[in-house]
């Protein structure tokens, strides 16, 4: 259950409207009507306008029409004041490493996953690293299970010394949905658990990136358990 | 018009349900009918089950509704397999400073970047570094562009070499939708309209997040055109 299933290509548009609740169900329905599907919805930015109409910034992606199809059918809705063609994040951003965790540890495993991501990125790859420093068992634990939120997500990679409990237990609950976990060699349960355990933060964000990447001979799968 | 701009907060589930392309227009037409908006949505993962259906899981923000009417709204819809409650990406994950660039600039920007987030998340900030090492004029302001249409962004800072040409328009456009840009003191024009010029790399990560860190006295607006 792994995240690479191939998916379709989506047009992706930026548009500005007045903000309304059944605004975004006017989009999706118009949008179903012509037989698309809405993907990706974001919203970006509001702002209050001069004539104090409350507008509303929003990315949208959309699988199954054409571009001009798409920018036809969001032309014609009511309270629109721009709409213009952007590119889709997965070919923009690429596939996404999560790094969690703290202090000294996570700064290095960071140093290390972008350094490979930039040479995979050079040979045709997209891999962005994601990084957010958090400390606490409750936490920790929330974001682990939030990765799973997150689209384009591929692997987690958890930098710090002490891991285990709750954090544990949304481990496990992330790897079911089919995203493996790296981590460093820590105190706590995380590790027994983890898909691959590295004791080198700088090789730990390497290894990770190589994980997820197309362009490495290199397989999570066939390291389940292992430990370097 | 920066993204400052204080919005409500949003109930968030995660939803599997038979993939067809009115679903999205169901969902988002009985949350408008309930008085709510959809905010967000992401498409996570797709896949078949054995008996031949094929699935798709989302996450979903909702806004101007309570949990229990949410999900009470959700739980009646045709091919939902199942609804649970999450945590809304932006209680987790907070504020992104997006990092763009390449090489050793961009290994160190990111090294003082993540440093510097830690030390506020300490604080009870939430700030996370998002990162895609790119290299190329095309690739990159493709690149800065999007920023614009990623949810939770509030500042780029781009660390490279040289940049000029397309890229520089393109930061003037970020910055016109509200994104402070800090840049490396580097070849090329985009130091000339940055809003903010970083020569040491970590400090450039360092002063990023002290730039959207409500815990840290520091105002970007008041150091357009410094150079450090």
């Amino acid at each position: 259950m792994a995240r690479t299933e191939a998916t379709a290509p989506t047009v992706a548009v930026r548009l500005d409207y007045v903000d309304r609740p059944d605004a975004i169900a006017d989009i999706s329905t118009h949008v179903a009507g012509a037989g698309g599907t809405v993907r990706t919805l974001s919203t970006v930015r509001r702002w209050t306008e001069p004539d104090g109409a409350h507008l509303v910034e929003v990315e949208l992606e959309v699988e199954g029409l054409a571009e001009d199809k798409v920018t036809g059918i969001l032309d014609q809705l009511p309270g629109l004041r721009a709409c213009r063609l952007t590119a889709a994040l997965d070919k923009v951003f690429g596939k996404r490493l999560i790094v969690i965790g703290g202090g000294a540890q996570i700064a290095q495993a960071v140093l290390g996953a972008v350094s490979e991501a930039d040479r995979h990125n050079l040979r045709g790859e997209k891999i962005s690293v994601d990084t957010i420093p958090l400390v606490g068992e409750q936490n920790l634990a929330q974001a682990v299970r939030a990765v799973a939120d997150l689209d384009r997500a591929r692997a987690l990679l958890l930098a710090g010394s002490i891991m285990g409990g709750e954090i544990t237990k949304a481990v496990k609950e992330l790897q079911s949905a089919g995203i493996p976990v790296i981590c460093l060699n820590m105190v706590g349960t995380v590790p027994e658990v983890a898909d691959l355990v590295v004791t080198d933060p700088v090789q730990a964000g390497t290894m990770a990136v190589m994980g997820i990447a197309d362009t490495a001979k290199f397989d999570l799968a066939r390291q389940k358990g292992r430990r370097y």
